[in-house]
């Protein structure tokens, strides 16, 4: 997606040892609610055809991402994951684990409650970045714990030198990404792969 | 907002001792997106005139919320409170804390970077519940750290028998709620105020 390529180009910043890529000024913490809707409009494009009953997303940059794509998606309903078991929760959940690398964090869990996704359901998964794969893996367990089938993953920004993509694409899962960077660093800047 | 107030009579469930009114069903974990949508124009209505530059929220569940009623603020961008630091952050932030009642845990921190609240703008707050107000004041005082301007806060809904509304109109800050709840109880059901 040319419009998002340059919008990394132009915002994105290279931190923590070439390791992150902080595009938090449109993507993950402000929101440009005018391009996420634009970024929902090419997600429909690229699933064109694809029957789409629901889409799962994991807390919480997933969230607007995920709720300003469903419109394109004739609204069906958005579930996120979520990470901290709350009271407000009922025990009858699916569970996984999602390790954590950005957060430098020990594994975590992520829940669904049952009501919210169900067998022979397609769902697409959305998220922010794929990067190792944990979350996206973790969703995708999600799904297959519930009998319900993934259509594919979504992803906004793919950092195609860590090894989520391949790890995701050799379960069989679709993935499509908007924007797939090779490399990046501080001095030279970010190459996109194609 | 009569459509709301249905929709909680219809999906929410009433848990932990009358105390946790559960709209997971369309508000905080699956999302109803074109009821969001609605709710978001609802919004509109009520801030009419009102300039608005910027929506702020609070992770996790005023994400999608604030991303659904952008589009009717003409798309004005939303920000997102974060609780938890992460590497991908700079140090330059504007810091508060949280007081948690529904998770029953310790006040916890919640930050805004300092590049996405600015002096002298109006910001429209939005969030999912207000019961005790401690969320809001948090998210208040982030904005008034800015030197900007609180338009007012967009409630989806209120529980008017917990402190919280008093608390925040008595700081002078505009609340309307979609939804006032005056009293609810597992066995008697939800009254609404007025």
């Amino acid at each position: 997606m040319e419009a998002l390529k340059q919008r990394i180009q132009r915002d994105g910043k290279i931190r923590g040892n070439n390791e992150v890529l902080k595009v938090d000024s449109f993507l993950n913490h402000q929101m440009d609610v005018a391009f996420l809707e634009e970024i929902g409009r090419e997600f429909r494009r690229r699933f064109a055809g694809c029957q789409v009953d629901r889409i799962l997303t994991i807390e919480a940059s997933g969230i607007g991402i995920a709720c300003l794509a469903a419109p394109a998606f004739d609204h069906v309903p958005v579930v996120f994951a979520k990470k901290n078991k709350t009271k407000n929760i009922d025990g009858n959940v699916y569970l996984s684990q999602v390790e954590s690398f950005t957060q430098g964090k020990r594994p975590y869990p992520i829940f669904v409650s049952k009501e919210f996704l169900h067998p022979g359901e397609r769902v697409l998964l959305i998220d922010d970045f794929l990067a190792n794969g944990s979350a996206l893996s973790a969703l995708i367990d999600l799904v297959h714990q519930a009998g319900a089938q993934v259509v594919g993953a979504g992803i906004v920004i793919e950092k195609a030198f860590q090894p989520g993509g391949a790890l995701i694409r050799g379960k069989g899962v679709r993935v499509e990404s908007l924007a797939r960077i090779e490399s990046m660093d501080e001095e030279d800047g970010i190459t996109f792969c194609d």
